[in-house]
């Protein structure tokens, strides 16, 4: 089986060439690329598709993906929806990603709301934390409907027989959190999961959990908040060590160490995320991604695909919308107010 | 001038032996602890009250300040209350701390919640964040209140004659966030304070804002998702240090740098948050507080004395209500719910 992912060229930050180098880098065995980009682009040999008009970060992501049809974001995200592609990759604004797939691709049957689902490197092993800025507000049902795509994805690609869940809040006891956090915890009590509780953000990189339950909001705040600390934790050792010749010495010989570390606890290292609850596979890359982070975001497309992660949501979702779930009850309303 | 600072002794993971030990570091030089434990505690020549009863972490705060009115955090609390000390400081449940300020110390004329302050030990010198956690749900005016605050604190205490204030959020751009996020960066925009825009979690090690605002949820999130991810880091290089010659000899070298990395990042530096928006200056620190945390935090409740941080906060509050100010409308109503 040949995995066809269609691959934006346009938005990441080192420019269209490194988005080929990630496409030829992740291109054969079971893995076709098709890449879309403008006319002038040399996609060495990858198949191309023209699309060479641009969405711009600081723009209003719904407006530009109405105004910009021919967008090679938009071109490639339609290429999911027009069956041409089985999944696509964009390093684009996850606003216009996010915008793209709700218009066209659209969401699986009684989604309220697809959630960003990232893989935390934590020690204890890969965790992963859904929703990471999807949507900015949600609702305790929302996050229920998070929880249950989270616990897919540990099976399907990580592996987990039966994930463990935890919801993000500021406290262990059940009765610490926001309103949203409270309700939500009822809500994942009382659901067929395997809830463990609450878990807070000092132990996200520990990995109490398979699964990490949040809003997309907090679950922004705190993805970015540990990148930026794990950065300037390295970045502050390096010139603290270049104070003194020890240190200077100390420093030649952890380099390979701390290298390795970088790499392992790197966000890029997984190269993506997936946005969930879709009836196609959409794959969302870091603005910031090296050619290593596109390829593993691809492969990562195509795992998704040969795990039949959409079609077997689809089922999840529809058995528990089928059982007495508290998450059924408003989601007709709330799947009104969605549309962004 | 010395400074009457009532000292809870109980709560800490490390025991009352080690408040007493930071109690003493902390002691002269303008600085008279008054120990409030158990009869048996030997507080080494200090003042002492005798108040043995413990608030548990387990216990619902606001049931257990109204239940132990004799237990030594209720005891220090009052102090400040009553005029016997004019700070106190707990290493004792945040929770409780806040409500027997908020039963007894009481909030200043128009404050509408407290909020807790941290000082962050940013790469381009200490940063304010505020609420780091005594409010889970907030209003956009609560976090202007808060800004108001935190402003005030980094001018008396971190001596910034006009401190840049920015807002958490998702993304840089001021339509990025939550309905919460956007609703206060108007408010923000539209106040007399030094607004410079919203900032992300990844900046936050970085220094880019002398204060930092935000809602008790996020703020609490972020701020253990930083601390979580130093400690990770550093361990987690140890680790792979540990896995090679080179690694362990280089490891060996690097530690007083390391050592001094942590020192500095350490949350504990600063040794407690105010909590402020109070008639009386209290100080919380970490229940893992170490002797020298202990006495970093009694020293900061001394130094608030000296600042006068309540008198100038009741000013500054006061004349920011006596404009017309957008966080002077719905406060009425908003005061008759606050009470925890």
């Amino acid at each position: 089986m040949t995995v066809r992912v269609a691959v934006d060229a346009l938005g990441g930050d080192r420019g269209p060439d490194e988005i080929v180098e990630g496409a030829l880098l992740a291109a054969g065995t079971g893995i076709e690329p098709v890449v879309y980009g403008p006319a002038r682009l040399d996609t060495r040999g990858l198949a191309h598709v023209e699309a060479g008009e641009a969405i711009e970060m600081d723009e209003s992501p719904v407006d530009a993906v109405r105004a910009k049809p021919g967008s090679s974001l938009v071109r490639a995200v339609r290429a999911v929806a027009g069956g041409e592609a089985q999944a696509v990759v964009s390093t684009g604004s996850t606003g216009a990603m996010l915008a793209a797939s709700l218009l066209h691709v659209r969401r699986l049957p009684g989604v309220l709301r697809p959630g960003i689902a990232v893989v935390l490197p934590a020690r204890r092993g890969p965790s992963v934390l859904i929703d990471a800025g999807a949507n900015a507000d949600a609702r305790p049902e929302h996050l229920l409907q998070f929880a249950h795509m989270g616990s897919l994805f540990a099976q399907e690609i990580l592996g987990v027989a039966e994930p463990g869940v935890r919801l993000l809040s500021i406290g262990e006891e059940p009765e610490k959190g926001s309103q949203l956090a409270l309700e939500a915890h009822e809500l994942l009590r009382a659901s067929t999961l395997r809830f463990e509780g609450n878990t807070e953000s000092k132990r996200l990189l520990e990995g109490d959990a398979d699964v990490v339950v949040t809003d997309g909001f907090t679950g922004n705040v705190a993805l970015k908040a540990l990148e930026g600390a794990i950065l300037t934790t390295l970045l502050s050792l390096r010139e603290e060590l270049e104070s003194s010749a020890r240190g200077r010495l100390g420093g030649l010989l952890i380099r390979p160490g701390a290298r390795r570390l970088r790499d392992r606890l790197d966000p890029e290292a997984h190269g993506g995320a997936y946005l969930l609850g879709l009836r196609g596979l959409v794959v969302i890359a870091h603005g910031s991604s090296s050619r290593v982070a596109v390829a593993n975001a691809i492969r990562l497309a195509a795992l998704g695909v040969e795990h039949d992660v959409v079609g077997r949501l689809e089922e999840r979702l529809s058995s528990v919308a089928a059982r007495p779930d508290p998450a059924a009850s408003g989601s007709a309303a709330a799947q009104a107010r969605t549309e962004h």
